[in-house]
């Protein structure tokens, strides 16, 4: 690669070479400067080359900067998804478009929406502890929707009124916000709490936060699973119906059967049959009566439960693989749209096809503020695959697969003690060979599996209940030493960076501490924190590391916890809304002995009866499950998710209130169903997925010591650094370049070139690019079909008298 | 196609003509005819066209008799993918695979074993009505188990003695019947049963049945998909013994808690909370004790049940998938092999390369008897793909595809009544016209709905229970009258032929005559049928015509239920299994009040309480779940598949007997589990299979009305149709022509050619073929590699001496 004619390229022509697009914040910022309007700066003469007009110069570095700028915002717009017609247009827009793209605005965001939800742990049934007075949560309460409307103002602001009524999102939230600060202030002025259940809405405010992202994906995710699965569930809620007019003729004339008694009883039964939380008990009293009536009921399981609910999955399963990959395609082709909008802002009238090192500076400083020189460079390396000065627009491309790099240089010597004096160099050689070996492994194996038979004996003899002595037993102290000897072998033998980059060594670390602190408890008596010794067999998972297929599917769960997180939230938010509506209607309806009147009479009670001559005390629990504050709801819903025996909930809020109420249960369970199997879905397409994936690039999955991820390779010669040095130091005029420095100054002492190698982690979407390779060939074709129809404006601006006239100059 | 070379061809050269290669049943038969032996044949030389030696004339004839059996009998095992090495070898080999594989022979087979499976209703802990004496059992099994070995003597006959014991499932079916044998013997002396657990091994005769072919392919299925399942379940099963120590040194200290008051029961507990059966009550002692211990329980239910559960079906789904592609793969190969066995079996000498008409039609007498010679020479023409006089290899790779068409005429009227004289036509013109109008489709959608209204209306209304009166409801007779007149408008309107091919109108027809029969049992008060009145609601169903992807699941059902009925039939052996070792432990375990002293007392409690001053019936009805004889135990683990409450009867019977009793519980669900496990990803592969195979072909699913299934076109002229008459009648001297016969009267009259169709109902083969398709081309070349190494020996015959000498003859 010619580096030297890359550099003389941009020292002699880059202070000169005018952008070909300009930015459109600059026309409006340009007056503040004085130095000319927009059409000035387009038809300016350059003059030769070395001395120019120092305004003129001023003036076109400033059109660079905004064109910098504005790159990197749609750069971030390509990541973040973010649609172009909310791209700033003007000056002021962008002003606040990068207070709406702050962390600390992000920050606030989340800070308000969190405050408003958590609100209901102190409002009307508020959790005890928490229980504030009125105009307090009220006030509270008006203050942050203040902040959500300064927080809506920013964004008019930065999206103009036209375009913010088009955002459905933000019209949905504007008007939330507006009942809610008209309830808020009712509620102040009325010093008591009315029936809101427009609180339910409250996660609305959570959802639109940007670090909820996630969250509005799955919620996308979900409504377009819907039209099919609401059609599975017609079907089933159908065949319900009929078997319900079957039931009550078949059954009703039975007076102890109190399950098809009237219609009505038949369809609850059989719904309530459905999830199975009453079987085998509403099939007891046809069946005592005649043996053969439990046909009706393996016929009705059969056809609703094993076969169309598995229907339900299949179609939601379905759908939601053709979703995964079409939500890919589009942000795969959002990101190149991205890319070919910053690289028109980046490209200058004299070399109308690269980008040069220096604009891609200018714009990492905007893109990546605390990106080193250094690394700034090296990404250019990386990204510059023809080996060409400049960038191409197909070189561009790859812009998002190398910006999380993290360079570092490959050291000749493997281990962090390479460079110690001898002796030190031998011994840690050889712990190093040590817990590396097969043997050491196996041994440490051999102790955990040991350690478990203890535990599992030693729990085993404590019949009685276990009795917290302060006398710390022997067979605890030997195995923690064990551990804790292996960890630190671990560290000096790895060197610390080693060993923390593994999840698994992190896993042992913390569970070693853990049991260390555990044992600190035990011995100073420390009662509240007892329950970390009981997380040692914890421990025990190590042993899942022999088999492979452990170590993917451990791996797989790894990978998918942050989607399952985003998922588990996502319940969490349906929960909310459920657990307000709850509480609005149910609260205080069951307590103990409320429901004598009603079937599930025994699970309500909480009293001493007395058969024959015992007396028992009858204990049903179930008035703990209520909706009496938002935490006991929560667990009461939690409960209903899990769907056994949710009727016995469900029948006794019933009896306490009307029967209308079981319409709540039953759009719960619903709902659950449809993010339950949403999950279920998603584990199975995450799974199958990985699978394939490893199969078909014949690669075994995860292997834990080994790189994975991906890596980029760049090799740097020292001329080419000393160069790259020069030319910050004096065309850009950095001041701050200790880290190119550095490089530098490593590659003087070895003399020759340093091959540096830059990392991130693999993500789901490096497994689609290689999964869908073929198709992304079409797409790209497809797409630049479109676009050449479409996006014609694009190709104009360059055909443009103005540019025209660029040219003659040149 | 030159056609009349075709038959100028046989006519000439085909009596004369000798095979390639002998059958191997050929040389033993020869010496019974005393026409000389093998080598004589093979040696004989040919005089000149015309005029033959008639002895060697029979003998050749014999030779291709034999060879077109042999060749028949590739082709099923192709078809039943019977392995080559199980193929006769010998005569009297011959002789018993024939009879081994007879339709009598199979049918034996099967009464034989269901029969052996039904003894168990009358053994011991018997049926009620059913019981037997010992003598009489024991004797009906003594005579069964005759039947057996006299069809394993025929087996043996048929493999040899070397195969026989190769074969593994005829080997573990001899040793389960000797013990049976010995047993059988033991009971028949003592007069008495004894403990005979291996009763539970009987369905093994079962699985062994031809006709049982589906069972033993989802047998494999559930045994290729157990290791990767055991896997995961031990990480399952390892959670959960993590928790349960977790669970037991966290709850253990409160006394009220019977859930984890020890280890043994922890673990339990938490097995049963696998199932969600015990929650929530599982967590509200500690719940009442502690709020927050709550999650404890959350989180185990959300690592086992909604993380761990799920990877399961991911996992099994993962492999189900592989299995089943590599299943139609060796199916496909094994058909290819054996069509080539049976090709090479049907060329001649003279023309090695092809298959003539009359070798196919020899052919075709041993595979399909009692097809008639015209849709013989049909289906020949249908495979004669490039038109030559002969199939080549490559046209004969396509016998399984053509093999069950049922050819038809084209007509060139569409309609029954185009043969009618003029008035009558025009009345059923427009009766046709009627019934496929949109008009009346929707006219009658309506009907239905309000019927189905009116049904739910009517049903409603009746809140005391049903009353059967005598007085038909003047409702019932109106709807009834309606669809009566719908169902005979359908029939003429289409003609009856293409009424009942569709599955829709059949079920029309089926709902509506069995509503009629409801009507007459109504008027004539016939009580026991009252419950055909109840299935009016089924018409209901015929609303889901309307939508596109209701058909299609609907199609897809109807499609998946062969394979869903062997599922089923799998499950039932399981049952069987499981239902006689828990009748042989646990029969009369429990009966009303009979476990007071257990926590489960409530459930099979049958008494009154007296509480306060009220006194009500405790009827627990769960004595009724028991093993006390096969039907029972059949409905107890029916309830134990659905999970829901299992532990009450798993705690009921463990309280009776000794605590190893869970160890049969526990183990029931974990093998319930594979199988659900298996049906749900059964399921899903089906489904998904569909939806990509119509996305794939952008071919609607299943549109009712129009042609689906495979339909393959072959024209006949007159003169073809002719020629092929008099080639049978005097080439072959078939003398029952009438097909042929006929067939040349319809294109006598027509003048010119008829277009025949072929059509048979469509395959998963058939999709998997279209879906697989660029992978099929690589399996054949991969498999053309191996067989060129391996079928030496085959290449090796064509170029012996012998096949020398013949070419240096012509």
């Amino acid at each position: 690669m010619d580096i030297s004619c890359t550099f003389d390229d941009m020292d002699t022509g880059l202070t000169q070479d005018r952008p070909i697009q300009t930015s459109s914040f600059y026309k409006e910022i340009e007056p503040v400067d004085g130095a000319g309007n927009h059409d000035v700066v387009n038809n300016i003469t350059i003059p030769a080359s070395g001395a120019s007009d120092p305004r003129a110069q001023n003036s076109l570095q400033q059109s660079w900067e905004m064109n910098f700028q504005e790159a990197a915002i749609y750069l971030q717009e390509g990541e973040n998804n973010d649609k172009f017609f909310t791209h700033p247009r003007s000056a002021h827009a962008l002003s606040a478009y990068l207070f709406a793209h702050s962390h600390l605005f992000y920050v606030v965001e989340l800070l308000t929406a969190v405050l408003l939800m958590l609100l209901s742990l102190s409002e009307a049934p508020a959790v005890p502890f928490l229980r504030l007075d009125v105009y307090v949560h009220a006030t509270l309460e008006l203050l942050a929707l203040v902040m959500v409307v300064f927080e809506l103002c920013m964004k008019l602001r930065w999206l103009g009124f036209h375009t913010f009524i088009r955002h459905k999102r933000t019209m949905v939230k504007t008007s939330v916000l507006f009942i809610q600060f008209i309830e808020a202030i009712v509620v102040l002025v009325r010093q008591t709490s009315h029936l809101r259940i427009t609180r339910a809405l409250r996660p609305i405010f959570l959802v639109d936060c940007r670090y909820c992202g996630a969250v509005r994906r799955n919620l996308r995710q979900i409504f377009q699973s819907l039209p099919p699965f609401i059609d599975i569930l017609l079907l089933l809620l159908f065949f319900m119906v009929i078997f319900a007019i079957l039931g009550f003729c078949l059954f009703s004339a039975n007076t102890a059967d109190h399950y098809f008694s009237t219609l009505e009883n038949s369809i609850v039964s059989l719904f309530v049959l459905l999830t199975t939380a009453n079987f085998p008990d509403v099939m007891m009293p046809a069946y005592s009566k005649n043996r053969w009536s439990c046909i009706f009921f393996i016929v009705y399981l059969s056809i609703e439960l094993y076969f169309i609910m598995n229907l339900l999955l299949a179609v939601v399963f379905d759908t939601f693989n053709g979703v995964e990959k079409m939500k890919f395609k589009s942000l795969l082709l959002h990101k190149r749209s991205a890319v070919e909008h910053a690289f028109q802002l980046l490209v200058s009238r004299q070399r109308p096809d690269g980008v040069s090192l220096k604009q891609f500076d200018g714009l990492m400083r905007f893109y990546h503020p605390r990106m080193t020189p250094r690394d700034r460079f090296l990404t250019f390396k990386a990204l510059n695959h023809s080996g060409a000065p400049m960038l191409s627009l197909q070189d561009f491309y790859k812009f998002y697969e190398v910006i999380g790099l993290k360079w570092k240089a490959r050291r000749s010597g493997e281990h962090w003690f390479d460079d110690l004096p001898r002796t030190a160099l031998l011994i840690f050689k050889g712990i190093n060979l040590l817990v590396k070996s097969k043997a050491f492994q196996y041994a440490m194996y051999l102790v955990v599996a040991v350690n478990g038979i203890w535990i599992l004996v030693e729990t085993n003899m404590l019949n009685d209940g276990i009795s917290w002595t302060h006398v710390v037993p022997w067979s605890y102290i030997i195995f923690l030493t064990i551990y804790g000897i292996e960890v630190l072998l671990k560290i000096t033998g790895l060197g610390p960076i080693t060993y923390f980059s593994s999840g698994w060594n992190l896993f042992d670390f913390s569970v070693t501490v853990f049991a260390f602190l555990g044992l600190i408890a035990l011995a100073f008596d420390m009662e509240p924190f007892y329950f970390i010794v009981v997380l040692r067999p914890l421990q025990l998972l190590r042993l899942f590391k022999i088999k492979q297929r452990y170590r993917n599917v451990l791996d797989t769960m790894f990978e998918l916890f942050p989607r399952m997180a985003s998922l588990g939230l996502t319940l969490i938010i349906f929960y909310y809304s459920f657990a307000i509506v709850g509480m609005e209607f149910f609260a205080d309806a069951v307590y103990p002995n409320c429901c004598d009147n009603s079937t599930v009479a025994a699970s309500y009670r909480h009293k001493n009866v007395t058969t024959g001559n015992r007396t028992e005390l009858q204990e049903g629990y179930y008035y703990l499950n209520n909706f009496n504050n938002i935490l006991s709801s929560f667990v009461t819903l939690f409960e209903l998710t899990v769907v056994n025996n949710w009727y016995i909930t469900m029948e006794g809020v019933t009896s306490q209130t009307t029967h209308w109420s079981r319409l709540y249960f039953m759009t719960f369970y619903i709902v659950t169903m449809v993010v339950m199997t949403i999950i279920v879905a998603f584990i199975l397409d995450a799974f199958v997925f990985r699978m394939n994936y490893s199969r078909k690039n014949r690669e075994p999955l995860g292997d834990p010591e080994d790189e994975k991820g991906i890596v980029f390779e760049t090799e740097v010669s020292q001329t080419e650094a000393l160069q790259t040095l020069d030319f910050y130091k004096h065309t850009l005029g950095v001041t701050n370049l200790t880290s190119l420095q550095d490089m530098c100054v490593a590659l003087e002492r070895s003399g020759s070139s340093f091959v540096f190698l830059g990392r991130r982690s693999r993500t789901k979407s490096d497994l689609s690019m290689k999964m869908y390779e073929e198709e992304i060939q079409e797409w790209y074709e497809e797409y630049s079909r479109t676009n050449l129809q479409t996006d014609g404006t694009f190709h104009r601006e360059l055909d443009s008298p103005d540019a025209g006239a660029t040219n003659s100059i040149n």
